[in-house]
């Protein structure tokens, strides 16, 4: 069997960052034959490793692919692709994951210990009883359970926060409240402190948070979101900030990023701005997965991690 | 047999949270016919549920006294006591040990994530680029691993932290290197990013963070103090934190508290005060510990959570 093909199709500087890495895994894969490029013939072509801001949009003269693999968490450039006729894999990433965890982790406890108040607070002022009820007695909901979501979930539970889940079709989690469909998301809303969004970005998930849903959370709620920028409204947000409905957001994610210096969320008390750092992907481990998809496409194997493609994610 | 005499020595107000906590666990253990009181011939009494500033030192007249059960974690005011000859249990609350463990997690996340800085840089400016490193690349070393801990070292297993446990005696924790002794402390000093204090307060740890074992630190670690004030010797860390060895100290506990408002540690920059929140005893989790040592003696059962008196812990 002649070896695979092996097209990287993303920007120069991702080439610059993985192509040691992914050359470290193919010959760790037993695939150190393989021809490993930026430039190809399309007709011969196995394996598009691909960023949907590479250029590459047209997949009709990739007459022999036998699969693309995204080097994304996000597939929502991707999906709608017409002409991409194969298996779409998405990134998931050990170290993507972990790096979410203690993101949200972090902000959910930060939250949770009202930390900001104590950092605001260092003016001489002993502020005795004001310790914070337990993790037990806190409710806190994760919308979207895909990878990030059930890990998170699970992390939360594990230090004794009442975790709801929701996610579009049922799923089960132990130690977690698993709700589903339009009437679960605004059950779990009408009871979350904090919220934590990770639903991917499809038409559907568009504006969760909006004026209607924002009004179904408990008064002072918190909302975190490191998923997508789009998953929020961003003027009901800052409408329910200002009515103090809404009692903070700490938001990693943007419909335009960078974040333009004049936005409202930058200068507004209750909101926290970090710049897309929630999570990101490591190369070492990243090009792991990446070699283990075309192992398996190599030795007849299922692909891991395929994009359902109709409904999105 | 005679149902027991219980004497509640301890501040009025503390009586007021306890009494109906407390006889709802002895009714619970089958003990609704004990006598609970603040007031009793001492020579009646069978057990003292105790609090170390409640004015009683003197146990003499104790004649009959069975145990002494402490309601706090901390028994160094109460290890010397030269009257007292029988049993003496701690507290030992899962409702106390989770609020340390959320808040010591809360805390070493807030400095592995760089909370900080992202809530000073709310400017307009996006600093991309900036995620940390993950969990698993952070080393972290708890300082005691009694039941505080123990619990705190494995949560920060869980979050993939390196974590190393000191404690004076050798002891085994899945997930935790384990060091112990002198050369121990300094090992782990010498590889800790950031440090979480939770050893008890006896002469032997007075002072364990001073100029030689914080000059130990890799430049720029974290110190997180949620167990004892006199655990460090504040002029060191002072001097430490203003020659940037030290990155930053986060102190929940002090020689003095309520740190007086012209203490230091308020006015810099790189020290964080919070007023000795980091976990209190709650109420109805206590009583039931309480109580079950008492139906343990009642019973002839061994007590639970005895204190070494000449370890002093």
């Amino acid at each position: 069997m002649p070896e695979p093909v092996i097209l990287f199709a993303a920007k120069t500087e991702r080439w610059e960052v993985y192509e040691a890495p992914l050359r470290a895994a193919l010959a760790e894969a037993g695939l150190g034959g393989a021809t490993l490029t930026t430039e190809a013939a399309p007709e011969e072509v196995d394996y598009v490793v691909y960023a949907p801001n590479s250029g590459l949009s047209d997949f009709t003269p990739f007459t022999r692919l036998k699969a693309v693999l995204n080097l994304w968490a996000g597939v929502e450039d991707v999906t709608g692709n017409k002409t991409l006729k194969v298996p779409l894999a998405r990134m998931v990433d050990g170290g993507l994951t972990e790096g979410m965890v203690e993101w949200v982790t972090g902000h959910v406890l930060r939250h949770h210990l009202r930390i900001d108040m104590y950092l605001h607070g260092q003016d001489g002022v002993w502020r005795a009883g004001t310790a914070p009820p337990l993790a037990r007695d806190r409710t806190v909901a994760v919308l979207g359970l895909g990878e990030l979501g059930s890990a998170c979930a699970r992390m939360l539970a594990a230090l004794n926060f009442r975790v709801l889940g929701w996610s579009r079709s049922p799923k089960e989690i132990a130690g977690v409240e698993c709700l589903h469909g339009a009437a679960g998301l605004d059950a779990a809303l009408g009871r979350a402190e904090i919220v934590v969004l990770l639903l991917p970005k499809t038409p559907a998930t568009e504006n969760t948070l909006n004026a209607r849903t924002l009004a179904l959370l408990p008064r002072g709620a918190v909302i975190i979101n490191p998923g997508r920028g789009p998953l929020i409204d961003d003027e009901a947000l800052l409408a329910a900030l200002d009515a103090g409905r809404v009692g903070h957001a700490t938001l990693d994610v943007f419909r335009t990023e960078p974040l333009p210096p004049e936005h409202p969320y930058w200068a507004h008390p209750n909101v926290t701005v970090t710049p897309h750092i929630a999570s990101e992907t490591r190369a070492a481990s990243a090009a792991r997965v990446i070699v283990e998809n075309i192992r398996r496409g190599e030795a007849g194997e299922p692909f891991l991690h395929l994009v359902d493609r109709v409904a999105g994610y």
